[in-house]
């Protein structure tokens, strides 16, 4: 592994507040946000990354600091002054599945443009968080990388809103990553395996379709992989799991020689842990307080419940 | 595998008549039932079963003698003269998972009494198909085998109307097989993992929790499994899914030297592949038509989706 060089990954996604009621606790207000989960997983794994993202000058800058100390580069986030962060909360249903968004405060996020320096035109991985699609078609023509891998998350919201756009940066991607819901609601099909295949079809070489806590699926046009989720038995949390998966997978790729179907697989499974370590806690910190050390232990217990 | 003494399996399940509507189609009056679906799934995996069970003079010879043809001892199905057989309709929703029952008619299962004939009573597997549970204890009473390997299948029904008798049964049982919904109800525990714990504190060495499409997990005290579903896309009828399963475990059992967590496993993998054969078509067809080398090759491909 000391021989390879490591890929660069770059992010984007939002830095944001969260505020979650769930039916057993309520996180206060706190950070959250699709790149800072994303960031803070695959920084895990991996040190050569950046966030590309937009803050208001409420953002306490500890939580920058935070980021940085795990080798994420922020300089690409735009700190907006006299601006105010975006700020979501929701309140999860009883099956800690479904939740109703309480309000939205889109703040800065509204004149969000990202701007990607030099150093990152070249990025191996660029991973894009959900955000509003040309907002990641934007991210995607400023590289300079033809054969940059490129990973996508998105949500129902965008199938609803910007259909086209974001049949445009499907197009484009790599690997998309998206829930079942969404598989379903982007291929009319019922059938997670026939719209794994549909969504073949629009261009991705790879697609994973999560299922939360009954794990997910990963397709190409050869193979299929099926992955349970870590049985997590305290559930805290469910935000941030989709983010903390995809942002491990991009971790591992990330020190890699190439990047096939094999690799995600296992990619994979460090997403998964890291899922699970994420909604055993509010927001982040059940990713700021994982070492490498609980990390392995888990890597291996849920390793000798797969075979 | 040749020097083994293959191990015998006694069943008691329904032999019955089922009708089923699903959202593309209607089966019309067919052969179903627990301990059909559970002997013939077994059935191909081993040759020493029998079949405890009750039906009327309209069932038809032709389907006896289908399953004496697949070495299923049918001599312990009472045939009740002038009687007619369990006959059970249902429609299932748009999900393929839940369903109404449009009419039960019980008919002889009503006076069903279990009777072991001498050649049976050291079974060294007893696979309870869901039935009531006294009937299930009636069943287990009789056998002169102190070390006989007791699977029980049950239900919510029985969960409602008959909670002490089962939880005798459960007691007693070294295997139970349910499903999410059921393990909910049993425990109280909304947590599958949680849940699967509590019933391993209720007598079973092992469990075995059914999520349909999702696949299943199995525990003891010492271990945890998850397996995939077969990752089905032309399904039809998905009933006779959870027999098959069971029937597929104890067709695999009864092959080998000894019944460790490690050998269930495996068996799971043959269970749940007969699932899969199962529900793609309507009643017991998809297992009518199975052979080994269809089998095999399902085997190899699941592996490989598995690792």
């Amino acid at each position: 592994m000391k021989n390879l060089k490591t890929k660069q990954i770059l992010i984007t996604g939002t830095v944001a507040f969260d505020e979650v009621e769930t039916p057993t606790g309520r996180s206060g207000k706190i950070i959250g946000g699709a790149g800072t989960y994303i960031g803070i997983a695959a920084s895990l794994l991996t040190n050569k990354l950046a966030l590309v993202s937009i803050i208001g000058e409420d953002f306490p800058k500890k939580e920058i600091d935070f980021l940085n100390q795990k080798n994420i580069d922020t300089s690409m986030i735009e700190i907006v002054s006299g601006g105010k962060t975006f700020y979501w909360k929701g309140k999860y249903h009883d099956n800690m599945i479904s939740r109703d968004t309480i309000f939205t405060e889109l703040n800065v996020l509204e004149k969000f443009k990202p701007i990607i320096s030099n150093e990152y035109k070249n990025s191996e991985i660029i991973l894009l968080g959900n955000l509003h699609p040309l907002v990641q078609e934007d991210a995607i023509s400023q590289s300079l990388n033809p054969d940059a891998f490129i990973i996508l998350d998105t949500m129902n919201f965008w199938m609803d809103n910007a259909w086209e756009d974001l049949q445009s940066v499907i197009k484009k991607t790599n690997l998309i990553i998206i829930n079942d819901e969404e598989a379903e609601q982007l291929t009319k099909k019922k059938n997670i395996f026939n719209a794994a295949d549909k969504i073949l079809k629009m261009g991705p070489t790879y697609v994973i379709i999560k299922k939360g806590e009954h794990g997910s699926l990963f397709v190409s046009n050869e193979n299929k992989y099926l992955l349970p989720a870590y049985p997590v038995t305290r559930l805290i949390d469910p935000t941030g799991a989709g983010d903390s998966f995809a942002g491990g997978i991009a971790g591992y790729l990330a020190n890699q020689k190439d990047i096939s179907f094999d690799i995600i697989k296992k990619g994979m499974i460090y997403g998964t842990l890291f899922a699970s370590f994420c909604v055993e806690s509010f927001g982040v910190e059940g990713l700021r307080t994982l070492d490498s050390k609980k990390l392995e232990e888990r890597f291996k217990i849920f390793k000798s419940y797969l075979t």
